[in-house]
């Protein structure tokens, strides 16, 4: 799931910033894909459930494994968001030609924490925890700095692209979050510890 | 937990729109209730999985009131966003005089939603799905015609009013969607179906 939604993010982010209309239809098609993961990791939770009766950490596992599917699957939805928006405003660019640097750094990161996300599933391995907060600290940086940008009276590309570009610039910083919610969700079947959700944003 | 969402949505409402710094204060603090009980759900779940081994539509029932109280703790997120924007702008209104009436509507929607939602989890009367779904559709509308009113020529509030609204009624308009997402949630308890998610927007 990490590699289907990061690689919907990938390309996502190429229909964007290249309005790629055909590109951007694959990604809002292929989304189905991920909930469709997402509903299979549920139905193999219930069925191991079911029929093996686990207890303890392996308990603990499999519930939160359910969760981490529910937010891949959100992953998914946000990397449609993005692909949609291109659609929207295609043939223009969705993306003023100002901004495109940003959403080419917001694009890479999302990438990149995804990855490291799938990293940490794998290996359990929580020191990579450090790199996935920085690359949500820089996201939101960037989220911020856009705001910025677009408040600042030299915005001189009216209300619609203001708001084209907060509204993206919101799907990439959402996509981080969840990245960093799923990798708080393994520290807590690493560890033991309950699962207390916060409030990120 | 629906009863403390829609009161958190509810004082988050009405603290946007009389700029009511105080009660802005009450729902952010408040919202850590919201995730202490989700929290608490996912406690409850693990503890009866693990000792009584349920199985079939009661392990089934379990696994999905596990994700519906992570939709209601999204809706308490939700509600909490709106609050902020309220503190944000305080002591200036974070939404125009035009406008009061548009978000007086989705206030309303919203409470509406989370109270049939409430009796959807209590009664598991699927009936109620009906009206949900009404008010979601309801829902989208307006933040459809919100978009419209800012994106029209005659918009002469500027760019931070035109985003402040549009990021609002983006919450009202999720919140609803975890409820529609919580009704499926029922209907696949009732009657055994696989969920599959979709895309809310």
């Amino acid at each position: 799931m990490t590699h289907v939604v990061g690689s919907a993010m990938h390309e996502a982010s190429a229909a964007l910033l290249e309005a790629d209309l055909e590109l951007a239809q694959h990604v809002i098609e292929s989304d189905a894909r991920v909930d469709v993961l997402a509903s299979g990791v549920e139905e193999k939770t219930f069925d191991i459930i079911s029929s093996k009766h686990p207890e303890g950490p392996e308990l603990r596992a499999l519930l939160g494994a359910m969760r981490m599917a529910s937010s891949l699957e959100r992953m998914g939805d946000l990397a449609q968001h993005v692909a949609k928006q291109a659609r929207m405003r295609h043939p223009r660019p969705a993306v003023p030609s100002e901004l495109r640097d940003v959403f080419m750094q917001m694009g890479n990161l999302a990438e990149e924490i995804v990855r490291r996300t799938g990293e940490v599933i794998a290996t359990r391995d929580l020191s990579l925890g450090g790199d996935i907060a920085r690359h949500d600290a820089e996201m939101d940086r960037l989220h911020r700095q856009l705001f910025s940008t677009v408040l600042a009276p030299t915005w001189e590309l009216g209300v619609e692209a203001a708001i084209d570009v907060t509204l993206l610039s919101r799907y990439y910083e959402r996509y981080a979050d969840h990245a960093v919610s799923i990798t708080r969700r393994v520290v807590t079947i690493v560890t033991g510890e309950a699962y207390v959700g916060v409030t990120l944003d």
